[in-house]
């Protein structure tokens, strides 16, 4: 079926909407109500061209799974696709667009890049404010995000001398799975928001120089094109699962990436709620959307009447309650995992190793442990879910005081905070097996694709 | 009996002092010696019009409770009425005024407003700079009151998980009367100096939201408005009594806000002298008394002679002693009240429950338990008392660790530095029932009315 | 004997130095090698008139306590006093002169001086540079200087309430003399350096707030000069010793302030060499130095040759090596005082009340209690001697902690970074008897005179 | 043989690569693998004059040692010469070298530096940017740089009082050498990086204060030139020995400095690898390497095609990986040296005294006492090696704390963030013998040659 314009355009409304996504037609009236992002981020749209809002956030294949064929309508007619096509190359690009452009051509040459702060400081410039916002962003007053770098800081090394060094080696294994250097790639949700080839450029990176990705469910390409994405078919993948409340569609999500050769499960334990990330709620204010509250405080009155300004109550109470990327991510999770349901189940449906992302005291790592994972990972979700969890690498010091069994049973990751090579090793005194980051993958990634991720395991590697 | 302007202005000293408030016309020499900010400040209008200098800082009720019948003169007759109000009109904004103006003409949308912090750079922005003075100073250098927040700072999480989530519940009681959450707005004085309807603001906004308001004795509303601004006929309020150092006087506060269906006491024990808050203090010297200390320094010779200036000795010794506004508030105050004799003499003159407001160590939380008072409220009044009087929580966090005994007892609240919704949770997991807090309250409703009063609660409600 | 200027300026070298001071001429020919500050800073004037370096920072009775009468060689006659007078009031006022002038014309009203930092603020306008960098300077980074303030900053209160304190009373006695609160002046050297009148200023100042003023040996006015300052014939006065490295003029200087009324003497045992105050060193460069030392490395050729610069190791070993004010004030100072043969000594001579100023570790404080002393005072004078002295308050503290019993057997003072009643409050819970401070009497009579010290006593006692 | 430029221009490749260095011509081509910085560094001057690169970092006889005669093919004939000459005196000098001239003639008198910081900031203004990166840059962060430093700040005195004081003598010995006061020059490479007399202005300085000068393997000049600027033929000198991985390399340099008579041997063994030094590396990337960069990343395509932009990735894998300093100097080092089989051969091989440079933790303190070493040196190479290794003060208190016998069975120094004279007495109270200062006496050096050096002794030595 081929559709034009005025007649998607009629079906702008909660009753009947439709919107054009990548110039095809789509009738999501019955999917506003399951939108994890919320039934009012839709019908902005709705008879309209969504494509550049939905493009960067949705992995391809969102719409498959989760609309019915029969409300795929069809394709838009040619002229219609013109049309659009003409109307983006003749928008007005935004400040944030012209400013990205005029950074991208002054990039520095990626070989002059020393550090992972100095890659942040260029990603932070050739990124979109909205996505340096998620990124970026974290909980509250971001102390956690700020005290798991702080942590390292007050660790510092009683070095040995006189040892011999010309023959070490910092390879590694991690589940049983070759590692270059005792560092993976933690999951980091929407990459494509910072590079067009999104995630892949972390698995080409990774692949390139031999270390692992653990992919996060909310990945912005298919968990297919990830697996593609591979330099060797062996190259090992881990997947990040966030557990959808509905068990069906979390097995369903389990049996798609056993199929593709995926390697371990991390189940994440830190993210049932959404964390309070004002800067990426913020982010979502677009400047149209400003105008439109001016506007509409300045009231409408009727024919005749004076216009009536709204009241602060009433502009409180009517107000669009624009949620953060955060929330819609984790909107369906299952806020109701427990040790002695969930870890079975998930024993029962898969002969992949487990390992619990999440872990923050040792009271937990200790559960954890008897509830017979292949592996924890200590971790806060970088600051990003709630606000003065205890630095990870706080909460790894005190396993080791406390409870230092626990590295004799099962494998210690970490991550949040780590940003040296020192960091690395750090982690490793105290009893750690790998230690994993994710922003700055999402960062190296933004910057310069696949090659920076490769830069950025190079600044670790580049003695041996 | 109705006055004139050239009437009431003969009556300009100490010997005869009669001001206007409101058109009506008072006689206040024999109250100059006991007012309690001082009889300097009233001289100031002595014969003139003194409407704008009282009524932000005074109850409308303030008059009656205060001064005789036979002292209420009568009404400015309508022409010298008319004059004032022209005068009024004509008189030339100050700087502060057309600043408030502007600010108001920009405010933003109260649906933007995220924290507690962007509520109070809100306001800051809107209210008078005396306004400001009195509402943010603390004592000497402000330690105590930056330091009730950085306690918060201090203590992170052990956050559990795989814990059950989604039917949690977050309400609790507070003496048996409900609240959505475990936290109430402590007592704050003069919230008409932030906006015209006060403490009825705040009445509004916990009605709406279901917690639970503390009124302070020095509310700029009488407590009558407060009680009639409820949003239902049981919606609780506690009193925070300051009690007055004549024993009689004391009593009838209480029984007029027994009659009104106050449901608790809260006696103030931690103000009874007056804080060193130089902020306030220097916010009372207005561009005009900067002037007429210069004048008089200049000083001014007998005829024919040359003006002599001041030496510093007799400068210092004519000076006009401005009290802040908080010794105005403290200056009748009972400073002799014990365990012994007050708590007693409490429970004798009413069957509300009793409070102690104030306490700021373990042995003064145990004296006020063996007391058997009905809570005890960890407070050293924002910070605006004693300078390096040990923050709220630290002090909650030593009766925990010393005297555990205490919380099974009595119920413990604290306010002082509560900002954000983890900081509620620390003093929970410490063992404190709920918690208060003051500027907030005001500068919510200050920037936005009632409305503002509701947002501030939902900033920590949302997710539920 | 009557002298002209064209005369003197023949005694212009080391062999022959004449200088005018005053308009009396005296020859210090001999004198040059004793003078505590060194020959150099003498020769600069050779030949000259020097009342301007020598008044503010001499007593009026240095010339006849150190220099034998026939070296007093008489009066300028009247027209080379003439022509001196010209000169000074032709004179071009210097930069920082003209600031000062500047200052004092915008200085604000004593009355709205509400702290001691803002007290020392005026005078930071108000005064010289040099001024400046003498009181305010101290030793190397100055960090005992910061650290004695920041030491009360670590102590916070428990705070006590529902105590009866109408009838509170904070006199106190100090070696059985009365003061009205427990604060008095600790020893400060060179007040006129700040104000013309100096030490009276502080004198005056005292005896009306009744409180105790001890003063320096150093002192710019005269001891005499000082004891006449008194507001009445018993206020007290303490003399902070210097020992003189003569025996014998250590003793004279005893008797002279005995027979002056003078009430007990605080030996001072911290300030035997020089702090290196690198402030106070810089200083004393004049502009003219600056020009000087530049000239010469210009370098002066003979005759008919170029100019040769000098070579970076010839200015160094030919420079002028120019001491602080504190290096010529402790010169003749004993630096082999004992325990075993200092204090008995002292005690063998007189009859007033001992204190031991410049106790710095709870082992002093021991055996100055052993030695039998009246009195010992915490002290690292003012962070201007040792660097990383222990702060005043820990040693204190110290004691507190390891010694209680030094308190039951002596007065114990202290001084050091004393700013906030608060602070006075806190030495006195850990066991001082009364507290010091130095520079803000210092500052508070260079801005305001005796009002000045006045008002500083006031900021602490002005709620009884 | 006389060669003549375009002879030598000829040979610019690596298959055939000529230099001239002060008008001499080498063939260098087979050295190329050899180079301890890289052959890429050399091939920039292939063929061409590469004297100024060369100079500042090598000592004169680095040639003759390391090149084989027939590598030296002769002199440049004179017209090629006066050529040469000629380019130089016209080449337009770069930005950096204006800033050197401008502020060399506007350094302050020497006699005006009153502490090393004002030293330092002397030194940060003349010296080009290179040499002010070499020798400030540290790892990483700096973080152990800066913490050297502050752990100073972290301890306080216990001063006491009423001692002797007038007979006090600071001198000491070192490994039985007589010195002035206990501190020496540390070893630090590359002085005429600074100031073309290099490291002689510190032996100047040294042998006028009667202090030690430690010789770093890299200095900027040979052994033999060190030695020969002693101020007298005893003047003792310690060589700070990098071992070459080749161990009759080692001897060869041991038996040098041994018939130059240097006095002990400082085994360097913290510094086998290269620490990352961020700014040392980006202070070697020229403009011109960064407009060659530029250019590259252009692209030049075949003829007729469009030049092609390179990738990222061929971009990160074509970059010259420019080297730090650092790298070059350690990259022929022995990275196998062990407690069992270093000294042991060190002590068959000389009857020097040895001390182990670069001691960091109290076990291998304890190890070296068991090896029998002369001495240990706590030092952590100035925070240039492992970030977040101890700061030597701290393993100092370690050592005085946990393993006391240490100091009764060998001499123990420290060197990193020594600054003050108090930071001299902290480490003594400890239990140092000595410590050393590397970087003060660069920049003495650099700012005003061997009497910068004598300044710095001298501001410790003042008083006596």
């Amino acid at each position: 079926m081929s559709l034009t314009l005025s007649e998607v355009s009629k079906h702008n409304t909660d009753k009947s909407c439709w919107v054009i996504i990548k110039n095809k037609v789509y009738d999501v009236t019955d999917f506003l109500a399951e939108h994890p992002g919320g039934a009012k981020i839709i019908l902005k749209y709705a008879g309209r061209d969504a494509t550049s809002a939905y493009e960067p956030i949705h992995p391809p294949d969102a719409l498959d799974k989760n609309l019915a064929p029969e409300k795929h309508l069809g394709d838009l007619d040619s002229s219609s696709a013109a049309a659009l096509s003409d109307a983006r190359q003749h928008r007005k690009k935004t400040e944030d667009e012209l400013r990205m452009e005029r950074e991208q051509a002054n990039k520095p040459p990626l070989s002059r890049i020393l550090d992972l702060q100095e890659m942040e400081n260029v990603a932070h410039k050739l990124i979109s404010s909205k996505a340096w916002a998620y990124y970026s962003s974290a909980s509250d007053d971001e102390i956690t995000n700020i005290e798991n770098a702080r942590a390292f800081t007050r660790f510092f090394f009683n070095p040995r001398v006189m040892r011999r060094l010309s023959n070490t080696n910092p390879s590694t294994t991690i589940l049983g799975f070759k590692s270059r250097i005792p560092v993976f790639a933690s999951g980091a949700a929407l990459a494509k928001l910072g590079h067009p080839r999104g995630e892949a450029n972390i698995t080409e990176g990774c692949g390139r120089t031999s270390i692992v990705q653990m992919v996060s469910s909310n990945a912005s390409l298919s968990y297919a094109e990830i697996a593609a994405a591979r330099v060797s078919p062996d190259q090992p993948l881990f997947f990040q699962l966030y557990k959808h409340k509905d068990q069906s569609l979390a097995l369903k999500r389990i049996r798609e990436v056993e199929a593709l050769g995926y390697n371990a499960i991390f189940l994440t334990v830190d993210a049932i709620v959404a964390g309070n990330r004002e800067r990426d709620v913020r982010a979502g204010w677009t400047e149209e959307d400003v105008e439109a509250i001016a506007e509409e405080q300045q009231g409408k009155g009727k024919k005749g009447e004076l216009p009536r300004k709204k009241t602060d109550m009433e502009e409180l109470e009517s107000a669009i309650d624009v949620k953060g990327t955060a929330g819609a991510l984790v909107a369906n999770d299952d806020r109701d995992m427990t040790w002695e349901e969930t870890i079975p189940w998930l024993r029962s449906v898969t002969k992949l190793p487990i390992v619990i992302k999440g872990v923050q005291c040792v009271e937990d790592a200790v559960l954890a442990v008897e509830a017979g994972v292949d592996g924890i990972m200590l971790s806060n979700h970088g600051g990003r879910q709630l606000e003065y969890a205890m630095p990870s690498l706080e909460v790894l010091y005190r396993i080791r005081k406390q409870r230092p069994d626990v590295f004799s049973k099962t494998e210690v990751y970490l991550d949040g905070g780590v940003r040296r090579g020192t960091d690395v090793v750090k982690a490793l005194c105290l009893g750690a097996t790998a230690v994993g980051l994710g922003r700055p993958f999402l960062y190296a990634q933004s910057a310069y694709g696949a090659a920076g991720v490769v830069k950025l395991i190079r600044f670790w590697n580049v003695r041996w």
